[in-house]
């Protein structure tokens, strides 16, 4: 089942208190491809890189079945972002972020890509946003990642992408800041309100809640000894969400998206153990499993029938 | 199965964005029996108070089962606390602080609750708690609570209480502050390893999590759409736990205290509900049933057997 990602090819340059790494790997739409490729064939990405970027580098995708095919490369420098991680990894300083040629970046999504059935807009300027849906036939399932730079800066195609789209990908505070609610419960139905039937909410360590029409859902942060580098870790999450709903063969209920959630959560938790995408690139399905088996077992609390059977 | 409560009474003056209450019912000891004699019988509940203190207002306890014998009334002033919660709910100011009687408490245990096979020490002096300690007999099951007043101000003594206890109970920053590290796991492991089988972390709106030897559980936050008055809901949370163990005997496994932590999280989500222990004038064996299932709902995502079927 054929997943769209349109979004940034980035190089990221990051210290965090563990190390730094220059000009790596990054964007929105490389985490998520990286982390969905694991779950799902049949992956098509478009971006845009300078004629600067080590394009080599995403040959691990390729291989892994991305097809590159609507990655434009253009005259000039690529999209880089730097920034700093403090001591407790929670909050960062940008010290740098330069468009290059993401800021002329036209998406155009090629044909054998226009009928994907599962859509994912990575956190771009939602004018583009709106762009790729026009390109698009009819997926069955469609969801928009987006940011405070675009909820203060571009309000208005913002709530334009929401009522064509069936799930957002927003944070905490981008919600609240959204929906001018602090309450994160009617900040998610103000959300729900202006189209989108799902509000998926990454709150970092404190896991993520996904909001339906009368139904919350909670995933656990996964307890992690180290986090190396928390970069990309909200795509990559998309990335686990959309893999698994391929694999699953575009099941889109209500009980789909929570496992969802659930792989989203597993592949975030991945992406935040090594710098830039580089989890990805030794992770094994049976890691994979595991940690989905932690997932369950984190949030159980039933009685095992023998139990039931011992303490009455 | 005997429940010992020791812990502060107090009369609360609040002020949140909805309202405020003055001179009202609150304290640990208060809001945890309020919270536990919703699951349990014989409490037994010991603190002080001034001969100001209404004391027909804790005839709701008396009513609900909740021994008062080791309540202790001294001349002098009752333990005053005033507080104004911001626009958020999430942080708050303390306006006042007045210790009055409870500077010079000593707990007395009465005779009919040393042999308690539950304790939970409240949040007040580890010293005092010490002394609670020195005076019960042999309890299945010991807990203590604290804060970062005394973490700072009686390192010594709660290093002791922990050596002597089976769980603590803390709020994240809590955990992070009493042992020095910034992220969780290795906060509770540390904790662990100055003697107590268990750390319960709460966290406010993101839940609480329960560590243990080789295990995490984690409890969602309440999803409510109005949080009333946030005072108390640690202890409540406490309540619910203890209450939970008790009703089921005294079942202390790994699964039973998963289950008390869904049992406080309930209790805690009802607390914040109205100004002081309101709520559980009027809560109903209905309405914490009711709670516990949507808790079960809001972390389930295991495809039900007809949908295996359906979907493979």
């Amino acid at each position: 089942m054929p997943i769209l990602i349109v979004g940034s090819v980035a190089l990221d340059s990051v210290k965090t208190p563990f190390g730094e790494a220059n000009d790596v790997l990054g964007g929105s739409a490389v985490f998520f491809a990286a982390a969905a490729s694991h779950l799902a064939e049949d992956l098509h990405l478009v971006g845009v890189v300078g004629d600067d970027y080590p394009i080599g580098d995403l040959d691990f995708l390729a291989e892994r079945g991305v097809s590159l095919e609507g990655l434009e490369r253009s005259n000039g420098e690529s999209f880089r972002w730097s920034g700093v991680y403090h001591y407790d990894l929670s909050s960062r300083d940008t010290l740098e972020t330069r468009l290059g040629v993401f800021a002329d970046f036209e998406p155009r999504i090629p044909d054998a890509a226009r009928g994907a059935d599962l859509v994912f807009l990575g956190n771009i300027d939602p004018r583009l946003q709106l762009q790729v849906l026009d390109q698009v036939e009819s997926p069955a399932f469609v969801a928009c990642d987006t940011m405070n730079f675009w909820i203060e800066g571009a309000r208005e195609p913002l709530l334009e992408v929401l009522g064509r789209v069936d799930a957002v990908f927003v944070n905490d505070e981008e919600a609240r800041q959204l929906a001018g609610e602090s309450n994160l419960l009617h900040a998610a139905r103000w959300i729900r309100e202006r189209g989108p039937r799902w509000v998926i909410v990454k709150k970092g360590e404190h896991g993520a809640i996904l909001f339906g029409e009368d139904s919350v859902f909670f995933a656990p942060g996964y307890p992690l000894e180290v986090i190396f580098d928390p970069t990309g870790a909200g795509d990559a999450f998309a990335g686990g969400f959309f893999g698994h709903l391929a694999a699953q063969g575009g099941d889109v209920s209500a009980t789909a998206l929570r496992r969802a959630v659930i792989y989203g959560s597993a592949m975030g938790s991945f992406a935040v153990e090594q710098f830039s995408v580089d989890r990805f690139r030794s992770l094994t399905e049976d890691e994979i499993a595991h940690r989905i088996g932690e997932f369950r077992e984190m949030t159980s609390f039933e009685r095992a029938t023998s139990e039931v059977m011992d303490h009455g």
